[in-house]
């Protein structure tokens, strides 16, 4: 306990010293939007953070409703019809985004397979003419075109649509929400983008981006359109809340893994996996509802598209992802290898996680330089891939063809089949080409082909995996829309597909099968969210944190606007309690208790500045004026800041009465609650707020101890304010 | 506000008065455990309650952990190895429940299947001997012993493993215990008794009781054997809580609904819905480990019967219910049949269930006059069963068979195939008895098949439906094990195969697909759980609810045990608050403050009582007298009563301390929180009791205003203390 004292001196120490800035070199530190009084210094830190691969600046989420006057008001006054109105309108919105969420999936499937076709086709005519060099400049040039749209509309028009979006997703689901991931010009380019980034033959897939885009889709229908162009449809302000937002984008996001991978239940689960700190049963229904209509209009687009209406796409190799033509066939005693698989899968997939993660490290020191940098990096990128591609294929040998396949078409120099010609003669076939010189979806499929166990040889998987390992690292972290599932297949069937190739002889399971296990047990390396409190977390009380945090501000339910406007200007604080003074409760001493009235949000402090909600003295307001004055769509209202807001020297002495946009229903703890068990509150209901209230009753202990917000539960936070907790988790370690 | 309060009056007036007796006729009021002063009686009903189509006796489950000096100490001084071994048994059991799970579901179907198979083969020879009353006598009379074997064992034994118990199980994962629902008894009844109904060819499957099965292997094992011959493994203690059980419990429901459908994502989706009320991702993985272990076991065996080891098992119709062999070719243009299967099918789903809960009603009635008349009841439904099975084929006329069929084994003779010859000549089949003298999963797959169109003509397809409709009805209230899947997919596939003939001209959807969508519809009208608040609730603050109910019960931190006694001989409350008075607060004023300890639970006052943990007088006790007397394995235990327990006369005036007894974080909400949100905290974190704290602070009022369990947070219970809000309900309901 003594160390804990001793830090809270150190730290009221540092805070009245100049000695601020030596934090400097921080990437959470940024002095943009520095407060006046830096209040919060102890456990919560900036609100920028790293999420995915970007740092981003971050607000949290008002999931909790917020049960004030106004909105009970509203509330009570919706009609059977207006009910009806809305629950309508949640279908039809799931449907939309179904709807929408598909067809440009489809979309994006039919550019890039006709753009990467015809591409292609040019590159092997030059070949066929032993042209290579012509080849190679016509194929590097075509991707460095392709890669300089995809990069050129990502660094100067919607930095976030960078990368595969899903991070973001995550953290807005889960309470964070990051700026401009869900606008109009992030939902452009990032189809875009996509759609260049992948023609452009480099190592990523579209899986990440729509996911992105079906989030953005719901998003922007909730909203009515994008920000400047708003439909104001009357129905739609019941989706003016982050709660109703939220579950929109919980569809957006399933749809979007729905289109990527053809399969509704696997949208399902995802959005569940990731979400996992909460969960609607009704939710779930409608999410399998927007997934159902992505299943129907691709599959309507595909019949379309089987008349030949549509390109290259669809003909040949070209068609969608689709491992469903794998058909398992399997014993049991093959469980073995696959555990196998299984397990030095899962441990490759942690080891390329790090891996990545020092990369990017590199990288955001590169992106940070300018955009210029930026689009070099990203244009190195694409023109380092363009020479492995084309290059590496004449280093593999020709193998003859197979005559004991019927396939007749081998070699193929056209652009479908599993066995290309490239630079061979007739009867012989280049087996890396066939990885190589392809759409990554199609390179995807001929590694899982069954009955192929000599297609590849040993060198050919060898140079391929070594290959998308490196190409997989340097790819990811550049400024195109990028996902990571595509790369992981990639190199997680070339792994499955050697290792079948060194078990084959104890086994019976086809290579393609191998290819697949490989694929699947990579992913499974992949980090997943997990929301459970730590042990340690356990030893520590609320009160405790609450301790080394500076003193709670707490508002007057009838508060001097002089006040208001300080306490707005001097702190970042989003949501304050409102206390009422010298009350007469029912029960006990009738003189000087308080009363804890609830917590109010910064954003409705500014409202009621904004709206000049004053009164000379010190009174409750009636009903009537609150509903004259306030709407509940300007409660819905975001964004605003106190700098906006223009008070004038007389309004400075007024008062104003918080009671009614104040939300009388905060959760709370009290003191003595385990931060373990506060957290499990927290992540449960999906909260922003949480009062701590004190264990004591008596006269003249405030109603209110603290607050807790995200920041202050994260274990890093809490673990830097009491360094012993980590040494007692150390010592545990030693034992 | 009034009426609440002339309520609460009528209510005390009733309490005080000798007319208790009144509610003699409602089924959820007993008189068994009578408690001498009824004081919960305006909110909470007694502990009977409906569940499923039985009234039992139920009991909340402590999922919150219980975080009190005791459980600290222990969880202190487990080292990283016990850590590691917790983790390891925690897998090791969800491997284990799998297996087991997967072998026992292997055992039933190779019974089911050998039993009905040489029965049917018996009654066939009668049939093809044209000793056609002989062959109805066997018949009726071997379902007549199954049955009666059935309903014995179930009558006798343990009446808990009637009917599927997945409500049960549904309200076991959602923190309401069922006696006798998990034990050795149940899981062996619940085995045998589902083997002899599914065999007797009633109208029932044995998919509801694989879930049972699935729930008592996974208690059973996690408790270390049944009651009384439990294996003392010193790891199993870790899973002595209601937590890990519940966990377990999930592993377990989920392997069986895997094993009854082979549907390890469906097993796990099935766990998610039933328990949406809380999740956790951790447990997702473990849930689909355990399904993938039944899928290998059910696999494993299905490739050994393969050389017909198993007698009938997998020869012939007779495997095991599966209809991945139907394969889905349809067209967009296809979803409009298939959205009206759908909504008539919902409709269909739910007017069914309507119904069956009246027919419940009644056999209620039947059941309560005791085992004879319950046994009765379970043999006639029994002989009408045999009787419309074998009688009703009779008046289908023969159809001769379609010779373009390649299929040249019609009509069959023996079991399989889907033409019998029944009682007409060669080269003729009697499509009625194809579909019902066989087991019932053959009737699914018979009436499933495709390529099929003109099999089954309209008669016998009415005929069949209104059977099952009937058969379903009556069969589902009987006392043997018995689940609702397999009634409603036969009815449902002759649902979908009728509205597939009716619109035959129109669509090319094969028949057989219509009958998988018909009965996928008529799932859809099964009721699923839903969680949410209603929206009245926000009208009412649990401040109100507290009004309602009889003032809340403390105790001292150090309190006389003649205090305790009469508090736990008195009141029938399960946790009680834990309260200092006198201590002084680190800031306020300095004399009179009082301090919320936290809850303690009855089960842990009886434990203090028993171990005689008294003291001369009122001190606080030091941590090795508590470590000397308790042990962390004393607090997990159940079921003692105070009644047990005798305290001598001196003893009744020693002391207590609570203190280290006392969970010290229980949740709690302020009394100004509106019930909805109370509730959401309520479902979401899965309490057993939650505290409400005064929104006043002042020298004397009470830290503790009362506290809300889950019986308080009934709609229901809410509404007939607080008629307004029903009203106003209404008033909108009328607008």
């Amino acid at each position: 306990m003594e160390d804990v004292y001793k830090l809270v001196e150190a730290e009221s120490a540092n805070m009245e010293g100049p000695e601020e800035e030596e934090e400097e070199d921080d990437p959470e530190c940024n002095n943009l939007h520095h407060p006046l009084l830096k209040r919060n210094r102890t456990l919560s830190s900036s609100p920028l953070a790293i999420v995915g691969a970007k740092v981003s600046y971050i607000e949290s989420l008002d999931y909790e409703i917020n049960e004030n006057d106004l909105f009970k008001q509203d509330w009570r006054s919706r009609s059977r019809v207006q009910v009806l109105q809305y629950i309508f309108l949640k279908w039809l919105l799931a449907f939309l985004v179904g709807l929408l969420t598909g067809g440009i999936a489809t979309l994006i499937n039919l550019a890039v397979e006709n753009i990467t076709g015809y591409k292609l086709l040019a590159v092997v005519r030059y070949i066929e003419q032993e042209r290579y060099l012509m080849g190679f400049l016509y194929m590097a040039g075509a991707n460095f075109l392709l890669t300089l749209v995809a990069a050129v509309l990502v660094v100067c028009f919607a930095p976030t649509a960078a990368g595969p979006g899903i991070p973001e997703i995550k953290a807005y689901l889960n309470g964070v929400d990051t700026p401009n991931m869900f606008g109009a010009t992030t939902l452009f380019v990032k189809i875009i983008g996509s759609i260049g980034a992948v023609s452009a033959g480099l190592d990523l897939g579209k899986e990440g981006p729509l996911v992105h885009i079906g989030s953005c889709i719901a998003s922007l229908l909730g909203q009515g359109g994008p920000d400047n162009y708003r439909i104001r449809w009357r129905w739609l302000r019941y989706f003016n809340n982050d709660r109703d937002r939220r579950d929109l984008i919980t569809c957006g996001s399933s749809s979007g893994v729905c289109a990527a991978f053809r399969a509704p239940v696997g949208g399902v689960l995802f959005a569940l996996e990731e979400v996992a700190t909460w969960w609607r049963s009704a939710l779930l229904w409608r999410t399998f509802f927007s997934t159902a209509v992505v299943v129907v209009v691709l599959r309507a687009v595909m019949e379309y598209c089987k008349s030949g209406n549509c390109g290259l796409f669809g003909k040949g190799g070209l068609i969608m992802f689709d491992v469903s033509g794998v058909s398992v066939r399997y014993h049991v005693v093959d469980i073995i290898p696959v555990a196998v698989i299984g397990v030095l899968g899962g441990l490759l997939g942690s080891l390329y996680n790090y891996v990545l993660h020092q990369v990017l490290k590199v990288y955001n020191v590169i992106n940070k330089k300018g955009k210029l940098h930026k689009l070099l990096l990203s244009l190195s990128v694409s023109i380092f891939t363009s020479v492995c591609l084309y290059g590496l294929p004449f280093l593999a040998k020709c193998r003859p063809c197979d005559s004991s396949l019927a396939d007749s078409s081998c070699p193929t120099t056209g652009r479908e089949g599993n066995f290309k010609q490239f630079n061979c003669p007739n009867g012989y076939y280049n087996d890396l080409a066939t990885l190589l010189l392809t759409t990554n979806d199609d390179a995807v499929r001929n590694i899982f082909s069954i009955n192929t166990s000599s297609e590849f040889n040993v060198f050919s998987l060898v140079v391929f995996f070594a290959l998308y390992c490196i190409l997989g690292l340097i790819t990811f972290g550049i400024a195109v829309p990028s996902g990571l599932f595509l790369p992981i297949i990639l190199m997680g069937s070339a792994y499955g597909r050697l290792l079948g190739l060194a078990m084959g002889p104890y086994t019976n399971i086809d290579q393609g099968l191998y290819a697949v296990l490989g694929a699947a047990s990579l992913m499974a390396g992949l980090p997943f969210l997990d929301a459970h409190p730590e042990p340690w977390m356990r030893n520590i009380t609320v009160g405790e944190l609450a301790d080394v945090k500076p003193a709670v501000v707490t508002l007057n339910g009838i508060e001097k606007v002089r006040n208001i406007v300080e306490v707005l200007k001097n702190t970042t604080h989003n949501g304050f309690p409102v206390v009422d003074c010298g009350v007469t409760p029912p029960t006990g001493s009738p003189n000087g208790a308080t009363e804890l009235h609830g917590l109010i949000l910064r954003a409705h402090l500014i409202l009621a500045l904004k709206k000049k909600w004053f009164q000379q003295e010190r009174r409750r307001t009636e009903e009537w004026e609150v509903r004259e004055k306030f709407t509940s769509i300007d409660l819905a209202e975001r964004g605003a800041t106190i700098e906006e807001v223009t008070v004038t020297k007389d309004e400075m002495e007024m008062y104003v009465d918080l009671h009614p946009l104040t939300n009388t229903t905060p959760y709370t703890v009290v003191e003595s609650m385990s931060v373990a068990k506060a957290m499990v509150l927290f992540r449960q209901v999906g909260l922003r707020h949480m009062l701590i209230l004190p264990k004591y009753q008596a006269a003249g202990v405030s109603p209110v101890v603290g607050i807790l917000t995200r920041q202050d539960l994260i274990a890093h936070n809490i673990l830097s304010a009491f360094p012993h907790l980590e040494r007692s988790k150390g010592h545990k370690k030693g034992h």
